[in-house]
């Protein structure tokens, strides 16, 4: 089966999206017959050949001899002159922050008719700012951290005890986060996390708190779990560790982990995904605290999509791409138009 | 200054957008320097000439001969062979329903860095499905009717009291909408609100209910507030009713109310719009029972954009125009890239 791989972005998170389509190329590459489109900073597409798929191509802006694309009705395109090209098939949506995750590729597949894995723009509204995760979940009945939100323009007081964590809303891959131990910390921690963004997200910090996370999909009527994985933390992934981490494609060992408690995060996962996320593969980080298991955050685009946490991963991509949501078809009647008209005799 | 009005989209509301833009094109004809660009159902954009923007050019297909325009950077751009045509300047979505409301223009105007007035994709979600308005004004300390949701497929018993009013989850211009009364008009409405959407939204039906609507939009850090207008209402504004409701042009009647009360409607605007609406011109519709203002709905794109309830109307779009929010510019380096391959000795 045909997959287009979409990745880059003008996203902080650029590079991993890079890192990942990488990964995913030899993860992928028996399965599918695989096209690779890179959008890069300026909102161009490209069409870069498997064999140049490689970090130094983007790094040195080579990908700029590649063959433009544009977009249109049902795919890409290209239209230099005399040879034309079309490039059809389901998108794999790869583009991590910016861009992939806040809807605007959605709004934009959505607008050209491109079947595509990956978030809708309501599911990409609700992962991507995590002050909506937080209240999305709460309404679904899902337990998250208490929180408070600082606007850059409009600071007040942190009322938060010591250890706290600070994250700004909209982004991923621990950009911008950091652990508070003292106040003498806070200052520089908040102008760094407001370089990214002008609201940002204060947490308690738990020591040792258990962490769990956990892929799916629906296909049809029915979910598709990976296994459940407990990460490995130094206090807590930085960019540069969670950039390695973008390169994963081997399997992880499964958490030990009760039966009971594999089934709670599966439920919880559902309660999240049901009705919004279908058409995408995400992964879920829940926390466990006291046998209660909260959610810590939704990745609708994880870091090369989680392949590692999947038995037959390729197996999983397919059935997905193989049961994408349908928009429904709205046909325009212009009988309003006609009554009216009729009416005032015209 | 110059202005281009995009209209039409494939949603059921397409019609009311063709209105909506014939009565701005009198409203605004002397003030700018008008555009007019008809996305159509098969999502093909077209420049209508100003003396054609008339019901009958769209329900007989003949803009079908229109000049076809395509999304480039910054603008549209027609490509016929050897000739050239570039438009660019500030959009007014002025696309009702689905396309305009529901965030597929938006991601679209942002991914080709087209300034234009209308709700960003956030804004989007939180005012096109009446549930997520829902928990979204619950969150900013907004009160609204107690609801409950029903969905096609997973129906459930409705435990409202009658009479009760059933409500498409993501239809405007109330379409699909129903006053039940007693038991036995409740499946067939049900079937009317499911043809438009598979969640639906019951609230209480409270009889001679007061409703204020207030209109404004934020430029840098000031509100511009319209007049309170209290709606007409023969029980609820029908789709006919409301389609010639979208090409109102005369100013109407300031509501007779305290300033104290039209106090409380703009400090609960204000709560809805701040730091999510900027762009954007919108109109809240708010009920009054027992003296609390309740939010009823959100219109992003309201009818003909509300333009009765200003005085100036064109200067506030004017202002409008002029402050749009900008996407922060996120540059694209590869140093964590050039930095692994060096550690790699590549």
């Amino acid at each position: 089966m045909k997959l287009i791989i979409v990745f880059g972005g003008k996203s902080y998170e650029h590079e991993i999206s890079i890192v990942s389509a990488i990964t995913l190329k030899e993860k992928l590459k028996e399965r599918f017959d695989l096209s690779f489109v890179f959008c890069d900073e300026n909102h161009n597409f490209y069409l870069i050949e498997n064999e140049k798929l490689k970090a130094k191509y983007f790094s040195s802006y080579e990908y700029k001899n590649a063959l433009k694309l544009e977009l249109k009705q049902n795919g890409f395109i290209s239209k230099k002159f005399l040879s034309k090209l079309e490039l059809n098939g389901v998108v794999l949506n790869l583009v991590h922050g910016g861009d992939g995750e806040d809807g605007v590729l959605a709004g934009l597949f959505d607008f050209y008719n491109i079947p595509y894995i990956g978030p809708r723009i309501e599911a990409s509204v609700f992962s991507f700012d995590k002050r909506y995760t937080k209240f999305y979940a709460q309404n679904r009945g899902v337990n998250v951290l208490r929180y408070e939100v600082l606007n850059r323009y409009d600071q007040k007081y942190v009322s938060f005890e010591y250890p706290f964590i600070i994250k700004p809303a909209r982004l991923g891959s621990s950009i911008g986060v950091s652990v508070i131990k003292e106040e003498s910390e806070l200052d520089y921690a908040l102008d760094v996390a407001y370089e990214f963004d002008e609201n940002i997200l204060i947490e308690p910090f738990i020591e040792n708190v258990k962490e769990y996370n956990l892929a799916g999909c629906k296909v049809g009527d029915e979910y598709i779990f990976s296994i459940v994985e407990e990460p490995q933390k130094n206090e807590f992934l930085d960019f540069e560790k969670k950039y390695m981490d973008f390169s994963r494609d081997e399997r992880v060992q499964k958490a030990d982990i009760s039966k009971d408690l594999e089934t709670k995060l599966q439920n919880n996962f559902k309660k999240l995904y049901n009705g919004i996320f279908e058409g995408s593969l995400i992964r879920c980080d829940f926390f466990l605290i006291n046998d209660e298991v909260y959610l810590n955050e939704i990745n609708p685009i994880p870091g090369s999509m989680a392949n590692y946490l999947f038995d037959d991963f390729g197996d999983v991509l397919e059935k997905l791409a193989n049961s994408l949501p349908k928009k429904k078809d709205i046909k325009t009647r212009y009988e309003y138009i006609h009554s009216i008209s009729k009416a005032k005799g015209k």
